[in-house]
């Protein structure tokens, strides 16, 4: 039932050899991996605006459209910079590959936490926003937007299961779609302006300028737009999704998507100082831009829905980012190794589940509120960005193959700008929530460093030498203690006997006596059939069959030899349909997930087959 | 962790010796028996005056007050009859058991599954009208009517699962404290208008009269105001909950319960022909006489509290009778048997969880409102009373004991007297929603057989002869096939070849290729280690361990002589600290409770402990 549900939601179950067909070329990767940066437009500069308004009144567009070409020449350094990380990590070059090849562990975890971190708050603030543009256009809605962000995330989810390939075809359509609707809406927005004279009336009264530009002001609003740059991280560490020659696909999408971003990202800040939408309203400054640009009609619902869209693609860019860092961390055993492996579809599908529930956990406790998630933002991104940078600058300084001053000058410059720009994100931004993103980064880092040391320990542990022989044949362990746990005196206990005297001639039957009538009556039966093996009964004054079981292994236990295993054989009905099982005890599923725990007892399950 | 938090709230675990000190005397039987019936002034009133204010305006009271005084009657009637069930069953006389001995098995399911029913529908509903009481005093509550509703639920729950005798005397004083506003609120209300000459104005404007009274209009008035009797099962299905003499304290509690309602039922009505309250207001009709009678002053507030409390202690009335009546039916097999068995506080706490979810459902579903539960309510009570009364009256008409002729006259004008109830409550309700219960009832007592039937056919399989002995000693299953499932060789593999060779000399290592790399490295090391049994490998083209797994026990199963058992043996990591399980791969869990499905595989689970 429950199988037949995952096949009609997440697809056939593929084979490993299916997964060379499922990687993506330049055309599909560009919209999976750039649609985060892009659609970044919907909420960057609004967050621009909202910081500088206030203070600025008109003043303010101007300030933004700066703040925004500021955004733009970072991104144009991270791309420079990235390109050689791809050239270098053939097989991915994410910023915890890259800090910990170069930096070591714990630089290495602490980037891999941060984009941890800030997959998470994408998937978030990326669905969040896309809720706004949906209610943007049709504000009846406005008070489901919950509701509406957790139903979009479960369907992104459900996409991403069914694995990569499928996704992005899936998924790529709408980005183009976006990307097509921005650059009408900018050309239109442009000419109306200038060829046709067209001078649009603001929506909204714009507030009176009541201060000026700070250098702190300016920095704030700077700090708010590089939300927007999260998706390079996403395309560098996700080279092993692309088609051979993955690393050149990988530049290629890189490079486009740094020319997209630069051309929408600008144009619409331009736009802005046209047509004077105002933040935070119950609908969004692009929206605004486009419904003043073409009227409510046709073309602002497209806007609107496609911007939804292409939002929910950009949460998919962490759900292809954030499995696949997990899985190397997995492999390196500093996160669960369950990381690894690769579901029904190929995909990494615990990674994706577990940044469905983190992200859906984010959503409803911010409420779906992009302005409260936003300042959480952005912090971990820099973090590893700059822990990459100073990285790969490090391996050029100690490599110095030809031409690795130039490179290593490419690299060190961008260490110096992002983490200039984590400095001023984490100033600006810590009262308003950043401070928990510096709480949360070196609890993970902990985590992943005991997490490792258990998997060492545990290695070191079980770790076999030759020396260690089997013992063979089967004369050596006649004497071992075995229980056998004891209800009512029928068919199956006869099974589990026959079981238990195979492996032992030193075998006790246990009953727990809750009942005493019952216990008279078994004791009496007992003495009939006379089963050979002695007979042990312990009243339990607390109705528990556990307890009193376990008391009596401990003290087996110690009558044995040292380290010997006790074994306890326990009886299993075994029922055709599934709803018999709620009318039988499960006292044997909880006797055993108990003894398992710190106890060196063996347990061995007898079932016996009850036909229909 | 979570055996602490229960401790916190139902207590320290008792021993099965304490329960003798768990029983109810009269005095504090008396109000957790009587509760459900006096309690359902409340309601009962406003749902006659509910279906003929509409009709026949003013002189709705009048019929109002005919109507309370047949329910009354017919109180009287079946506390007689009950009071010769009490005497008669003095282990608890409930209809399930009263209509099984004497009616057969089919009349004592129909019997027990009414009752069923009916006890969730007087949680459901008691919770329902408590919240009523409380957010007619508080009117700013009536948006979280559920959510309060909800919350009594749960701690009535806790409450009950802290057992028997505590939650009486916790639950005893507020219905003790009603009954004393009740009464001095009817002298009061009496004394204000004949003595004082006080003639009071109705709050609200009662509508015109429409039509004439009719005997269908009589019928549908009586019917409603039937909700009230429920409780009287209660008192005779919860003898053994009495202290000794159990029988003559729970006649006693029958007496007094009887004359309480009849006071107070009686009154209040009475005092509604004078204050003409209005029913389905925001306000309920009994807050509004107390509202009249004492004005909005602190005996309002007091009323209204108390009102609130002894509803949910009517719900506590099927807190009492419920798990009962299942732990009756789970002695005689007809429901899950784990019903029979007392929780750690000597509750039974698995038909107390039952009903507490049951309702929780049913007030959700109905949005906590009494108007819409009520007519599902009492179909179910009376038909188990019918059931009941015929099989005392079958029983006197066999036995013919001295004076069987007048008993047999009792119970037989109780029988004839609960049947025309039923059918005017089928009739009059049908429609309104007591179809749901016409197919739910018959639905419970199919499963019941059902259940009875599995119950059966397993005891006649696994019964044991005295003809069929165990094998003794070691020798016989030399060969038997014994599985070793390989994943790394290591120590915690070499303890469980260990232990597979004391089982058998025919065992294989199986090891599931996933990973091509790790099988390769898998098969050298092995080689180099020769632990002197074959290794069989499979390919898994679907990373699945499980599928290639049961293939091959499904071979060997072939191959093995006929119905031999397979053994299994899987090595399990026990690890100390609890969320260390969570960085090992639980496929060993999953694998074990797959094998148990359907097959003759017995699993020897082999732990070893990882020291921190």
């Amino acid at each position: 039932m429950f199988s037949k549900i995952r096949e009609l939601l997440i697809g056939k179950t593929l084979k490993t050899e299916e997964l060379a067909g499922e990687k993506l070329n330049v055309f599909w990767g560009l919209p999976i991996l750039s649609s985060d940066a892009v659609s970044s437009v919907a909420y960057a500069g609004e967050e621009i605006l909202y910081v500088l308004i206030g203070v600025l009144g008109l003043l303010a567009y101007k300030y933004m459209f700066y703040a925004a070409l500021c955004v733009v020449i970072l991104l144009i350094i991270l791309v420079l910079s990235y390109r050689q990380t791809i050239d270098s990590y053939p097989c991915g070059g994410g910023s915890y590959i890259v800090a910990k090849d170069n930096l070591g562990v714990i630089p290495g975890l602490t980037a891999g936490a941060s984009l941890t971190v800030d997959y998470v708050l994408t998937v978030a603030v990326s669905i969040s926003a896309g809720t706004a543009a949906i209610t943007s256009a049709m504000p009846s809605l406005l008070n489901h937007k919950v509701a509406i962000a957790l139903i979009m995330l479960l369907l992104l989810t459900i996409g991403n299961l069914r694995g990569v390939k499928e996704s992005s075809k899936l998924f790529g359509v709408p980005t183009y779609l976006f990307i097509v609707s921005c650059v009408v809406l900018i050309l239109t927005g442009i000419i109306r302006h200038f060829i046709f004279g067209y001078s649009p009336v603001p929506m909204y009264q714009i507030p009176k300028q009541i201060g000026d530009i700070t250098l702190f002001l300016f920095l704030r609003a700077f700090a708010s737009g590089c939300t927007a740059l999260s998706g390079v991280e996403a395309v560098s560490n996700g080279i092993p999704n692309f088609k051979e020659p993955s690393q050149k696909n990988a530049k290629a999408v890189l490079a486009l998507l740094a020319c997209l971003v630069l051309f929408i990202f600008g144009g619409l800040s331009f736009l802005a100082t046209i047509y004077h939408p105002l933040p935070d309203m119950n609908v969004t400054v692009f929206a605004q831009i486009a419904q003043q640009v073409f009227g409510k009609g046709i073309m602002f619902y497209i806007i609107q829905i496609t911007t939804a869209f292409v939002l929910v693609m950009a949460a998919n860019t962490a759900y292809a980012g954030l499995p696949l860092l997990l899985s190397l961390m997995g492999q390196d055993g500093y996160v669960p190794r369950q990381f690894s492996q690769r579901g029904k579809r190929l995909s990494f599908s615990n990674g994706i589940i577990l940044l469905a529930v983190a992200a859906g956990l984010l959503i409803i406790v911010f409420k779906g509120d992009t302005h409260l998630l936003l300042p959480l933002y952005a912090v971990g991104v820099f973090l590893s960005f700059t822990l990459s940078q100073v990285g790969m600058f490090l391996r050029w300084e100690r490599s110095r193959t030809t031409g690795w001053k130039h490179k290593a000058f490419i690299n060190g410059l961008g260490a110096i700008v992002t983490f200039i720009t984590v400095i001023l994100i984490g100033i600006t931004k810590f009262s308003k929530g950043a401070w928990l993103v510096f709480i949360i980064i070196p609890l993970l880092v902990y985590f992943m460093v005991k997490i490792k040391n258990h998997y060492n320990h545990v290695v070191e542990q079980i770790k076999l030498s030759n020396y260690q022989r089997p013992n063979v044949g089967m004369k050596t362990n006649n004497d071992q203690h075995v229980i056998i746990l004891l209800g009512t005196l029928n068919k199956s206990f006869l099974k589990s006997l026959n079981c238990a005297n195979s492996l032992s001639q030193n075998v006790v039957a246990f009953h727990v006596s809750i009942d005493p009538e019952v216990t008279e009556k078994l004791k009496r039966k007992w003495k009939e059939y006379n089963p050979g093996i002695p007979l042990i009964i312990e009243h339990s004054a607390y109705r528990d069959v556990l307890g009193p079981l376990i008391d009596f292994i401990e003290s087996e236990d110690r009558a044995s030899k040292h380290g010997e295993t006790v074994t306890v054989v326990l009886s299993q009905f075994v029922i055709t349909k599934w709803w018999h099982n709620m009318l039988h005890n499960q006292t044997g599923y909880f006797i055993k997930s108990m003894l398992y725990k710190n106890r060196n007892v063996a347990v061995l399950t007898v079932p016996y087959i009850i036909k229909e």
